[in-house]
């Protein structure tokens, strides 16, 4: 049986949720463009355009919303 | 009477949660535009474009948040 | 008097829940432009585009998550 | 002293929560763009654009959150 | 020492909520291009334009989703 | 070992929890697209473009949210 590739949304410290938060955005992306040659041909397109970055940002950060929930902000 | 397809928010870890949100968003748009045909054939105008990926992903994101909060974040 | 189209965000289950989610988006665009002929002749236009049917799908997520956090997720 | 638009974001039906949330929208609008005759330009510019009829009913969906959180999704 | 733009989130009513929303949005821009001359040269770009005063005003409804729930809707 | 550059949500004040939402959204940028000189050439693109600023505040927001729910909005 093949390891999930998302066991939990704990994690230890607020720079590894910020990582899965990364992860999640780009699961998205992946889930709908499974073919990786084709996102890789994608990327000089998005990398150097910036709107494209903000609006990666943009969804990097409601992931990060939900991971930091899931953590209770990490309050310690 | 007919299966409903969205039986409950509950699934039984982060990654189905996170199936659930793609399906949840794909639903978003299957509503919107029921033909499966049309759909069909705006599939490569949006799988090979960086930013349509990116909302796309943005948009599991948010279907993401709500999934999880259902399950409590799988907190356990 | 007349009835209200929302007299309540409560929901029997999660499908009934989207489908209130769909029509508070729809009710979004119908408050701005209440022409029902004018919004019949724009559906071509946005119903076959991919990046429009997004923008369609995740203005329904959002109001899902708030018809979501009203049923208490349904959880039951 | 003038009477405020936002003394409250309290209502009593769902339906008025809703009607809430298109005056915030408008307000934001407004705030931004306070010459009422140029809004009134711009109005069929929007008003027959399917995507700036999305973008509007999604910021609504925004509002609304905000004002169905507010009266706790009147559950009553 | 300087006092600061933001010394809390809690307002006396709903509407300086919103207006401290609007100051929010405001700072965002302002951080990321501080040079107020440039910002005074770009309003008219987009106080004409529809689609951007919708964007405005979905960022104020962001961060007045923010305020209000520091505020704890003002519920009194 | 490297310190990380997100050690905690916790701030002092609201001002200083804007100025991490600042840097969590420059980081989703800087995740996405790590060589600075690249940045530092697209900077012009988006600082003098007024929906870029918006998107830019909006990206803001959303983090705004996260940071300001972590600090139970600093009521002190």
């Amino acid at each position: 049986m093949a390891e999930s590739w998302l066991p939990t949304l704990i994690t230890k410290t607020p720079e590894e949720g910020f990582q899965l938060a990364v992860k999640l955005s780009r699961m998205g992306v992946k889930t709908t463009q499974p073919d990786v040659e084709v996102l890789h041909k994608l990327r000089p397109e998005y990398a150097n355009d910036a709107d494209s970055l903000t609006a990666a940002s943009h969804v990097i950060a409601v992931n990060f919303q939900t991971v930091s929930a899931a953590n209770n902000y990490w309050r310690g």
